[in-house]
């Protein structure tokens, strides 16, 4: 590799420490890469993809490394192309309500920036302080707003990109509509690193919202708090968060940070609405109405502080996790928002028959489950006995209508279970498309297709 | 074509008066099929396609004929493939807020069954009283409301289609998020018939908003209706609809239909706002304010009966316009909304300096401008004069940052330009991706692609 560092000078490293930090992601799988690259500029990564086009190399683009699925892990011999210095805010235009961004800028520092103008960027994945905009469109990330405000790809207006023999595009437009020809744009935003090298963003925001309630709901039953989600959606009330935990997350949130949760609870849920004073202060006392009627017990802040502390116990909750057994296997099913009490039943029934500890939270409104399987690698016939639960999960998800993804994508994790939920024909059509891209195979090779 | 009759007997006719009338389109194109099928369900579809592909017979799928640009205006001895009757609204799940819906339901229909159970479907095309929700689809068709709500593409979660070799897919999920493959749902979506057959569309839906209030605005300046435009934005206020008319739509208005609208304005603008009451009560007073100070002089509806009678002049727009000149080329070109302004002034200058008509209206919360170019076809000179002066419009739109087409789509009347916009590499993945779904291009052939 040494043509690449004489192509890219002070940019590129194969120190052995270096090729270890840029092995592994979220997924807890790792390999390292033969080098790491970091550009600049678009240039540099025309060069990087002509060098690795040219010398048929995996090119593995990058943004944190805070997926779950193993998407940024590098394939055998692959350079790992690390967006983080192409991290600039280029244009936040706030008379047309978009901007345009580097990859490589984190999700959280351009949520401030925009703040600081009274602007509004809604997806807000979990990672969000740590996770970069290239990567959000890459997995097509959602968050805890999604319920009222959609995910990544509702924002994405427009896209530069390098093809992977080197060709730079542009698609989408700088406006709110542009219907002419197929919707590259779309097709880029969730493939995961797999058709091209983003390098340019263009996002539309909003004004900021007036106003934000949060509420936090104590459950006595699981069953109650799904209740609880649909009775307030069927009011007509869309909070921009609902997001629920339950009995075995505040367990290891307790366990790992003392927050004060009652003991004796099933679940709870966290409610965020935002708006007008007026109108949301209505909403959150016809929740607080509907929680009643269900015997939840209801605690509201007002205030940025009081706000703070009620999230302590979902921001807590993935580290608690990490605490708890050495191998979190980590799924993030959807299902009708309806089937949410049904899944969750079948959930539990799961971890009774199997043994294995079964620890769910995640974003209600949107019928998401993050369903952490809690293991030991090291425990071979656990961990093999877990690997099976988790196809009886999936199965279980596409009966009820769900998905076997709602935000993570596939990568290397879920490969193999994409048929479950992919037709032949619908799967075929996705390689012939990956084929058109990148016919030499050389962009993120071995992810997503079995 | 006995065959086919056979094929689907009392489904299919050659009968010349059919022929005709399933020629054209709104684009004012004309070209009669050798053959018209009225599939009843999917497997009718099948048959068709596996027949067109056997036989190599071009086939286009067609909604309502509503499109602008030829979109489903037949080409060399095609088979046209009228979805009309297959409108069947299948499923309204009200706890998910979803909708399965075939191709060939009505736009209003389905307006109309979904306010009864007071949900609601935000994009309404100008034509959704006859336009099909297949058509818009296929079309990403927009309309007044997707200043606040965006377009069909914002909509759809998932659909049922046909390939042109007979294979059937289904694409997307059910539910609120998924992330599982590439997004052929988002590919399918504003394809124009070209990639496959649409039998069935799952859609999102909403709550209904509780109250709508709507505002005419009569302005002496052109120039202080754009200003008003932008001034109600960077309030944070986003309207639902934010329309514009100049004077000379107003005064095609008026010659079609005398509502009594001002003589002396140079534009006005129409503006609806929906929400809770008291939250858009406090907007259209605010809004007011902005109009007044820009000399606006207001006119506010907050009964049905009111609203209608204010959304009378923007009806009128369009058989108005066909009544001032044989013909209309009707362009529907968006720049970013801050250079809406410009955009009317350059406009003004290109009619001032060719001698011809053009008259302006449109989605100005969108920055999407209906040019309208009044000519004679039979007049050569004339004709010719207006389809260079398309060109330069189109030019001058690019350079401010816009787009050619912000929902009419590309069909037969843009597909010689689309150069000026789409980039000879992506035009190649286009098409190239065309090839995959349809590799023998029997598909609605000759769109899009120049």
């Amino acid at each position: 590799m040494d043509k690449l560092s004489d192509l890219l000078p002070g940019k590129t490293s194969t120190d052995p420490e270096d090729l270890l930090c840029y092995g592994f992601d979220s997924s807890g799988l790792e390999a390292p890469p033969t080098a790491v690259v970091w550009p600049q500029d678009v240039t540099d990564v025309i060069k990087v993809i002509k060098y690795a086009y040219a010398n048929r190399v995996p090119v593995i683009p990058r943004g944190a490394g805070t997926g779950m699925t193993g998407g940024a892990v590098p394939s055998k011999g692959a350079i790992v192309l690390s967006m983080e210095k192409m991290n600039r805010i280029i244009e936040i235009d706030e008379e047309n309500l978009t901007v345009l961004v580097e990859p490589g800028v984190l999700n959280g520092k351009l949520q401030r920036e925009l703040q600081r103008r009274r602007l509004f960027y809604p997806p807000d994945p979990a990672s969000m302080n740590f996770c970069t905009i290239g990567g959000n469109v890459a997995e097509n990330a959602g968050g805890a707003r999604a319920v009222k405000y959609g995910v990544t790809k509702d924002y994405v207006l427009g896209l530069e990109a390098v093809l992977p023999d080197g060709r730079l595009i542009r698609t989408g437009v700088k406006t709110a509509k542009g219907v002419v020809g197929y919707d590259l744009t779309g097709l880029l935003v969730g493939s995961e690193g797999t058709l091209a090298v983003i390098t340019k963003i263009r996002l539309k925001v909003l004004p900021m919202p007036q106003e934000v309630i949060t509420l936090l709901v104590f459950f006595k039953e699981l069953e109650k708090t799904g209740l609880a989600v649909t009775q307030i959606i069927s009011e007509g009330i869309i909070p921009r968060t609902l997001e629920f935990l339950d009995k075995e997350t505040i367990k290891a949130v307790e366990n790992y940070k003392p927050i004060g949760l009652p003991k004796d609870i099933d679940a709870m849920l966290l409610i965020e609405l935002d708006g007008v004073p007026s109108v949301i202060t209505k909403d959150a006392e016809k929740i607080s109405g509907i929680c009643e009627r269900l015997d939840g017990e209801i605690i509201m802040a007002e205030n940025e502080a009081a706000r703070e502390k009620l999230w302590e116990a979902r921001r807590a909750v993935s580290p608690a996790l990490f605490h708890i057994s050495p191998t979190k296997i980590n799924e993030d099913i959807v299902v009708p928002r309806s089937k949410l009490p049904e899944m969750l039943r079948i959930l539990k029934g799961f971890s009774e028959s199997s043994g294995i500890r079964i620890v769910n939270f995640g974003h209600a409104g949107d019928g998401n489950i993050h369903v952490n399987l809690m293991v030991d690698r090291n425990n071979k016939t656990e961990y093999e006995k877990a690997v099976k639960l988790v196809e009886e999960i999936f199965r279980a998800t596409l009966e009820l209508g769900g998905t076997i993804s709602g935000e993570h994508g596939v990568g290397l994790t879920k490969k193999n279970y994409i048929s479950m939920e992919i037709g032949p024909d619908e799967l075929e059509l996705m390689k012939k498309i990956k084929a058109v891209f990148d016919p030499t195979n050389i962009l993120n090779p071995g992810k997503i297709f079995p």
